[in-house]
């Protein structure tokens, strides 16, 4: 099955208090199967602790800081790419997932505690994992687990410098 | 089908440091059908932030700060109960859930970034969700997701004095 392509826009990051939540964001981005993360502030930090776990662990998920997100979200859709965000206010995610498993680009708009009213509006699905209140980290990763069908959580990256060989005790890693 | 009780055991939180992502395990583990947190560390922050959303938005899901790990890890055993680590150098969660959700009484361990040793050597399983790292929220979130085989992602809680009515554009909650 072919899936859509993955890009999650991070809004709303305030440099000095967000910094591990949106790490956390676009880590749970790249093991969850997005290609990779736009971060609408300027933060150097996030970007390189990124850019650091895929030159150890793999893969080629992109990071990119200091986008516009109002111009990003406009290309996307110009581009003839879906524009999801994630809000507990929106649509169940079971409801809609099937629907959006059938698109070929969905940008997923995560935003931090205050969203501008305007996203909901310029987005093509608002739309809810759970309906009650978490955090844009399991928002994340539960709607890519989802719309991958559980399919990406298990991916490998070979030739990857660090790599998990899979143990019940203890840490075992390759090569 | 009769799913296991799982209540979250938060380690290694650093009050200073750790709130807001120990704040999101907790909701995270309600959001996807955990029973409560146990913290092993105080923090009324955390503790009340917990408490007022459960509150608001409904259910029983309890939380207690001051816990002592060796301690509860150790109750939980004695009273039959199973302990799952989740720690991403650990089995497969694909390979390990079934046998999991055939359990009564899981203790999920959800450690900050340095865990113990002697951790992995108390829990009964060591769990990974998805050999790759990511965070402490996307890990229980998703743990609990495919336990419960998606069925407590849309829970209602009728009765409680916050709920959303889902929808396609801008926010309704009820009553």
């Amino acid at each position: 099955m072919q899936f859509p392509e993955v890009v999650v826009l991070r809004i709303g990051h305030r440099p000095e208090r967000d910094q591990r939540v949106t790490t956390h964001v676009g880590l749970a981005a790249r093991a969850f199967g997005a290609r990779g993360m736009l971060l609408a502030a300027k933060d150097a930090g996030v970007v390189k602790t990124l850019r650091d776990v895929v030159e150890r662990w793999g893969g080629d998920f992109t990071v990119r800081d200091g986008v516009t997100w109002r111009q990003c979200i406009r290309d996307w859709k110009e581009n003839g790419g879906t524009v999801v965000h994630l809000t507990m206010y929106g649509l169940r995610l079971s409801d809609a997932v099937e629907e959006l498993r059938g698109r070929d680009r969905i940008l997923l708009v995560a935003g931090a505690e205050k969203v501008p009213g305007e996203v909901y509006g310029l987005a093509d699905y608002n739309i809810s994992v759970s309906t009650q209140p978490h955090s844009e980290v399991s928002g994340v990763a539960v709607f890519l687990d989802r719309l991958f069908l559980g399919e990406t959580m298990d991916r490998e990256y070979p030739g990857a410098p660090m790599r998990i060989d899979p143990c019940g005790f203890g840490k075992r890693t390759e090569p």
